[in-house]
């Protein structure tokens, strides 16, 4: 290999960092606009925190537990920080695909993605400390063991499982401990009365669309970058499986959602738009354009039936990130072994029994996190603060102090 | 050539696919900030279905439309779906400059924004599903006829018509039907009373100027991508002619108002900067710095001019689409018979030919649509729901749930 | 030297103009977030008028300035311009790193940046006129002077001065202004009464919330284009120093916040994310990840600190401005001779000196500006106008027209 094309990939990788870092911009606006605004700033609290401890902790432990070498293929630890290895800035590294640094950041960057998924479904109730406990643990711990089973080289490697760039092991892993969370925390105060169901109405649906944009933007990156170079054919396959996945889930949401309630629901079209992304994402490089299409379509409509399920089972996630990244991930994930050029019903056995592990895992880790911490420290604020807001309460300010507003 | 150049080049197409995606962002928020709160939900539906419909259309037909290869020079069809050519995916395919999968996505980026630009200007009046009809057929077949006529090797290629990104062949043929479909809707209520002409401000100014800031933003890759490979000279050079236009267009807009109403008007300043992008995009490769500035700032007067001009023809358009693209389209287009290296009467005039040609056939394309489509579904929503917002009665929900509004 | 690895290092660079100019997004979201709703349409105008006349500017002279070629060390001009040099467009200009062009604009998108730092410093009281006029002549000759002396080959490079991205040259340059101009300008009214100080808080946060993301991201391009090639090993390292900086800075103030004041105050953690970034701009390149995780935490104490203090002087900043870029900025520079590969007690000593040497300047500089502007055109709004609002005085316009506001 020469030069050039280990400066291009690296650049490749490098620009995909920074659309996997917008990407958290993205989810900040969805869930800030898709709840109520006496809870915006403890939103956007919440956000830099992840992003902010999430790349510290990756830093200090994360990237070691999940690239940890030749290990045992269950749980290894290469060390404590960052070591520049022995040609980690030379082709040797990654097969020319990129320098030691690019991928430690590339992948912290990915790594904080999973709590922000917790972050949308919990909103508006939990605890602040509780939050930032439970995404310190489940970032920096959590995530990158999950991850070293397949990306790390671990048993689901060896095992066949196939996933790109995370449909199970970002957004499920993340998509599990919001279930779990969200089953801890109990609903929002006033969402179910006895058996009626009451919608809580987003307050900034602008910004909430903004973050769908800007998610969409930040994918190309995420599933782009998961290619580990700028490799011409798989690269640009990618980003058009990706966004017609991603359109196709769009529609397919608005369609669905049109058929069933009869009106035009931007907040599913937008959330079909996150489900079509989502299910791509683990087998972006194996589908053809019209595959990648039907996967997106079939997201869509999971993600009416989730949204309407979640009501059913009185399972309160503000900003449908159940819905999006554990129902979708679990469909992308399942979906590798029913389309694309590795499909077989063996592949879609070994994708079943991975997502299975996974989620076991996920929810066992989550319930080991949450039960303590709920004794010990509690998680959810007073039914006062809840009402009042938690940006008074919990941080003594305001997000919009000029503006005439509807508390409820 | 190497592998090396061959990947690089892709890969700088494939970012500028994701910097034109996010223009529809752009878009979304210019025309929400500029419209009322009560429709906010109808213009991010409307942007989102564009994004998404339009994509799935240009993979269906539209593409295969618009690069016929060997035809008629007016109208061929090369296929249903994308099948994946022979030498797609090496050098071969297009000089070295990027994949099969790279040029359907950038040119599908491109697709859409033809039906943004409709969508600005029917704002704030226009049925959802008067407007899904229309920007279906023209997105999926009027944008990708007349974008074969040149880029397509069609008959305006032989005639020796220049567009380079597309001041016509996206712009204008956005605005030509902004125009007609702005005529055929009529305007908004309260907007023109006897002699007077009333303003109906925007409501969300920051909103519209974060639109304008990541419409420049885009913009790096739809004039940059429109070299169709990262050739280091006329890349570098595009965006420098692009961004002289652009701030070039913004202070002369500025200027321009603050000597006809004596205030620094931010609306026209931030439309003079699109009118300059919009006027550079036609000859962006053949300009000098110092004819970048030139066409920009003849890009803002006219912005002021037209804007003027609107009111005075009593046509309403809530965002200024057609001044800036549809006005400085035109413009821009001419340009190239006027400024930098091609440059001659002849060119103007072949400029002005195909400018006539292309807008003919926009303007009756429209009109086709349109008639059948006022007489048997209705273009325009009740007064009632006009009055009331297009939000509640058209989507059944509120953008600002939680703020205080004045209705107006 | 190949054309393909040129082709991929000037790539590069154009990308990070992108996000650079971005950047200027982030700093108007940042401004108007943090300051009252009246004035909005007057940040927004500022912050257009200052990227479209910045890049004019350094097309006319800055850039000529800036970059003189042969000259004295302290003063040169080079033209008036863009004269395309010989070699201009070939591997020969830059060592293969990039074309005039992509200098240029990568350079013009820097220097934008000076102006727009003083200007959340002065918001809400300052004449959009006195500000024009400040801004022009700062950004057209007082940046590149400065600049000139140690990127342009002058006479702190001689003497062994480091700056890698502008810690000193880009953002104290901008904060000594904005300290001078506050100074001159004095508080809001209403901040401070006698003894007592009264917090005014910002209108929008989660505008103030998205700018500090979108100043993240465009800092990759910042300081990762400021290798001013794509350079593997250089550039990734770059990425990482920069974002544990950014996240160490975050978490710095937040920890120092909540220390002092016991609340979790996102402001804190938003102004040490961008303390983060402007300290470890220095020295980006030479740190470890260990090193810039020091840097931005330090940063991060800082600005809380840096805060206090200012409040206790009784200079009213209503973004944030000074504790940001001129004490972080001071501290950036400073940690070069404290941390990394070149730190020594010399170096430490050639960074202070250098540090005091351009503050001096740009201290003389503003105040020579600031005297006469104030005796002649004066710098402040009337008390009526500021009370009321500069949007409706200055711009005859409101942000947002369909909002219920509280005037204070």
């Amino acid at each position: 290999m020469n030069q050039a094309l280990f400066t291009a990939n690296n650049l490749w990788m490098m620009l995909c960092i920074a659309l996997v870092f917008i990407m958290h911009l993205g989810f900040s606006l969805l869930e800030i606009g898709l709840t109520r605004q006496k809870n915006t700033i403890n939103i956007l609290f919440k956000n830099f925190f992840i992003i902010c401890s999430g790349l510290i902790l990756y830093y200090l432990i994360g990237f070691n537990l999940m690239y940890p070498g030749d290990f045992n293929g269950w749980l290894g630890l290469s060390g404590i920080g960052l070591e520049l290895p022995e040609n980690g800035l030379t082709e040797a590294y990654a097969e020319g695909g990129y320098t030691y640094w690019t991928d430690f950041l590339f992948q912290g960057m990915f790594a904080a993605t999973a709590a922000t998924i917790v972050s949308g479904a919990v909103a508006e109730r939990i605890k602040i400390g509780a939050f930032m406990i439970f995404s310190i643990i489940y970032v920096g711990i959590i995530y990158p063991i999950s991850g070293s089973w397949l990306w790390g080289g671990g048993f689901l490697s060896d095992f066949g499982f196939y996933d790109f760039a995370g449909s199970t092991l970002v957004h499920s892993v993340g998509g599990w401990a919001a279930l779990m969370a969200v089953i801890f925390l109990g609903p929002r105060i006033g969402k179910f009365k006895g058996k009626k169901i009451f919608a809580i109405p987003g307050h900034n649906i602008p910004l909430a669309a903004t973050g769908v944009f800007l998610l969409w933007f930040g994918w190309f990156g995420f599933n782009g970058g998961s290619v580990l170079s700028a490799e011409t054919s798989s690269t640009s396959l990618v980003l058009v499986t990706t966004s017609l996945a991603a359109a196709a889930g769009g529609l397919g949401a608005c369609i669905s959602s049109f058929m069933v309630f009869r009106n035009f629901d931007v907040t599913m079209f937008m959330n079909g738009v996150l489900g079509g992304l989502v299910g791509i994402t683990a087998g972006a490089d194996l589908m053809s354009p019209l595959e990648a299409i039907c996967i997106g379509l079939i997201a869509g409509l999971i993600i009416v039936l989730a949204v309407k399920l979640m009501d059913i089972l009185r399972v309160d996630d503000p900003v449908g990130a159940i819905p999006v990244h554990l129902c979708c991930g679990i469909w992308g994930t399942l979906a590798v072994g029913i389309f694309g050029s590795i499909a077989s019903l063996n592949q879609l056995f070994i994708q079943f029994a991975s997502v299975m592990t996974i989620g076991g895992f996920c929810c066992l880790s989550a319930c080991i996190i949450l039960i303590p911490l709920k004794k010990v420290y509690g998680l959810r604020v007073s039914a006062k603060h809840e009402v009042e807001g938690l940006d008074i309460h919990e941080h003594g300010m305001d997000a919009y102090a000029d503006f005439g507003l509807n508390q409820h």
